[in-house]
Order: structure tokens, then C-alpha cells, then sequence
């Protein structure tokens, strides 16, 4: 066998080594999205009896987390990867971490739904529970589509809707309090709807940061301290910058 | 220049970039103590002053976090780092993203203490919030020090103090719902209060995360998802193992 060839067999088994990886990480996307799925059932569809099923999906999400980031460290140490591949690697990392995150936030929905939430929970606030729950859902798909297709577009969509979250978050906020200064007696349930929204927020950001990870994976930059206006205007620099090449 | 000589040369300079990624992060994490210190002043002393500079500090934490972590990423690109260098460099890049959440947590108590609190923060509170503050701080010192010494004894200490924050949390919790059901007028204070406290929780939490990741670093273990009685048993399972060979 020539070194040639052992080069290529090496990097075949490379190729495939990241793709067991990769495909690892939309797996554990996907179990988080059915958790979130679920969490946004029990909290606004009254579907009382999912809160077990979110709750237990809990213990893989986190085994595969681990999983994931030993076949990480390993990939790096044996196979000393390079520029794209060895961003791919740390974007892994980091990604599993918000993922994880993002399990726990729906873990949190689903045990606080319904507790004490009887007769706090109005229609109106249900509506804008269920629309943010919505806008979370799809920022978490398409943020894993923008991993699975290394596509920044999808990611900057996704870092625009964050925005939209944050809006509606705030005028649940403001029906709330006003809510509890009326009725007294539904503070405690008004409070777990407050909680619930709260995650729903912090889900975004963690989607938010996983689209962050993924310009950077693709890209190489580091986009996650910049104002999303900054960094159109970067990636617009840049691609330009790549044309006059 | 033999080859030797030339591993050793390139050996020291990979051991000073070590040093001084190491070092970076203890840089950074004085900026986030000093930032959680005036945080807490903000909040319990009421020396609303403070409340600027801990904003201010966030966008030098914010750089360094960019650059420690490019840091890294150079590291392992060029130096392929093996075992525990590899270790020390992945952990360096997880704890630098809890530091960075630790300035972001500082950053919103320091901007919600106050607002609203007058009349609404009652001394029992007062001194419930300075009491988790004082822990949360000994946490973050501990665990940049366990840092620094590779001490995992230190970084146990970190994980148990965990429980007596959110001991405290649910208690303050608890006495501020009644509050509000008591004195309606005071809720937008009091629910200021309430996420300050929760905020403080999650402080915890994240001296919690890098206690884990030193226990990493130093004991290749990961210990993220394990009961404190477990790593323990497990730390134990590993020393045993370790003086038979």
C-alpha cells in the first residue's frame, strides 16, 4: 500500500468518523425537538400526561451530550483536524451544550405546566404562550437544518427571529403583573406561567446561540457578540472580499 | 540543532501558550468577580452607582471570551495537543463560555436592583440575598482557584455549595409570593427581586458547570450529569484503582 493510498483510507475513515458525529448531533436535535414538542403540550394544550414522556427523555439527551463530546476529544487528539474540520468539531461541542440546555428549558415547562395554573391561565395568555411556543419550535428546526445543510442563511433567519420572541415575552410580562395586582389568589399559578415564558425566551437564545455556532462553523467568524445588523455586514465583507480572489 | 532540541524548544513555547491561555482565563474571571462584587452592591447596599461599571465591564469580558476561545482553537490546530493539554484546552473553552453567562447574570442584577425595589425589598429579603450573594461569590473564588491549582478537592466544594443556594432560593422564593399576594402594590418590585434571586441560582449553577469541567480537566471524568454521592464514589473507584497500579 502506498502512502497515497493510506492517506485517502485514513481520510475516508476521517470523512466517516465526522459524519458519525454529525449525524449523532441531528439524532440528539431531534429527541430535544419531541421534548420541546411535548413541554409545549402539556403547557398549552392541557396534555397533562407528557410531561413523564419530556421528562424522561431527559437521562438520553444527556448520555448522548457525554457520547458526543468524547467522540470529539478523540477525533481531535487521533486525527490533529484542520481548519473547516476541526471547526466542525468545536462547533459540535458546543452546540451538544445548548442542545442539552434546551432539553432541561422544556424539562422545566413541562413540570411547571398546570401546577397551580387552573384559572390563572387566560385565554389570551395561552395564545401568546402558544405563538412563542411556535416560534420556538421552528427557530429549533430550522436551526438544525442550517447545522445539517452548514447553511447560514437559515441561521441568520434564525437570529432574527430571537427578536420576535423577545417581543412577545415582554407583553406576557406586563399582562402578568397586571393580573396578579387583580387577582391576588392566582399569583402563585400566574408565576409558573411567568416561569414557562421565561424558558420560552431562554429557549430562543440557546437556538439563537446554536445559529451563532454555525455561521462561525461555516464561516470561521465569531459572530457572538455582534449585532445581527454587524454581522450582515461582515458576511456581506466577506463574501465580497472572496469574489475579488 | 538536534531533533531533540528542537521538541524541547517547541515544547517550552507550547507550555507558554498554555500558560498563557491559562492565565487569560483567570484575567477574565477577576473581571467577572469584581463585576459580580459590585452586582451584589448594587443589589443589597443599595450603591446603585456601581450599576454602570458592572455593564461596562461586559464588552471587555465579552473580547476576551472571543479571543481565549481563537486562542484555543490555534492551539489545537497547530500544536495537536494529546491527553491532558487537550483537556486543559477543550475545558478552557467551556469555562470561558460560563464565565462570559456568569458577566451576562451579573449584568442583570445589577440593572434590575432597584428598579421598583423601594418599599418592596423588606430586610428578612435583604439579608436572605446577601447571604446567597456571599456564597455565590466564595463559589466563583473557589472554583477559579480550583482552576488554577488543578485542586479538585476545591471544585467538590464548589459542586455541594450548589444545594445550599438553591435551598436558600426556594426559601426567599416562597417568602416573596406571600409578600405579593399580601401587598399587591409592591409585585413589579418584588418580582424584580425574585429574578435577581433567581439570577443568583443561576450563578450557581454556572460555578457549578466549571467546577465540572476542572474535575474534567484533572480527572478525565465527566462527571456533568452525575449525583455529587456518585462522583465522589466514582472519584474514590479511581484513586483505589490508580494506587494498585
Amino acid at each position: 500500500m502506498t502512502d497515497l493510498h493510506l492517506g485517502q483510507h485514513i481520510s475516508r475513515q476521517f470523512n466517516e468518523e465526522l459524519e458519525d458525529v454529525r449525524s449523532k448531533v441531528l439524532y440528539m436535535g431531534g429527541l430535544v425537538e419531541e421534548q420541546l414538542a411535548n413541554a409545549l403540550k402539556v403547557l398549552v394544550n392541557d396534555e397533562v400526561e407528557l410531561a413523564r414522556d419530556v421528562i424522561n427523555a431527559d437521562s438520553a439527551v444527556n448520555s448522548l451530550e457525554v457520547d458526543i463530546d468524547e467522540e470529539c476529544t478523540r477525533i481531535v487528539a487521533r486525527r490533529q483536524p484542520a481548519a473547516t474540520d476541526l471547526r466542525l468539531v468545536m462547533t459540535v461541542s458546543k452546540t451538544i451544550n445548548d442542545l442539552e440546555r434546551i432539553g432541561d428549558e422544556a424539562k422545566r415547562v413541562a413540570k411547571m405546566s398546570r401546577k397551580d395554573m387552573d384559572g390563572a391561565l387566560r385565554d389570551d395568555v395561552r395564545t401568546d404562550l402558544e405563538f412563542m411556543g411556535s416560534l420556538v419550535r421552528d427557530m429549533l428546526r430550522q436551526v438544525l437544518d442550517a447545522f445539517a445543510r452548514t447553511d447560514v442563511d437559515t441561521a441568520i433567519l434564525v437570529v432574527k427571529s430571537d427578536k420576535k420572541v423577545d417581543k412577545r415575552y415582554k407583553k406576557v410580562v406586563k399582562k402578568l403583573i397586571k393580573q396578579m395586582g387583580k387577582d391576588p389568589d392566582t399569583i402563585p399559578g400566574t408565576l409558573n406561567i411567568m416561569w414557562a415564558a421565561r424558558s420560552l425566551e431562554r429557549l430562543a437564545d440557546r437556538c439563537q446561540n446554536i445559529a451563532e455556532h454555525v455561521i462561525y462553523m461555516v464561516l470561521g467568524m465569531d459572530v457572538r457578540h455582534i449585532r445581527l445588523d454587524d454581522i450582515l455586514a461582515e458576511i456581506e465583507a466577506q463574501s465580497e472580499l472572496e469574489q475579488e480572489e
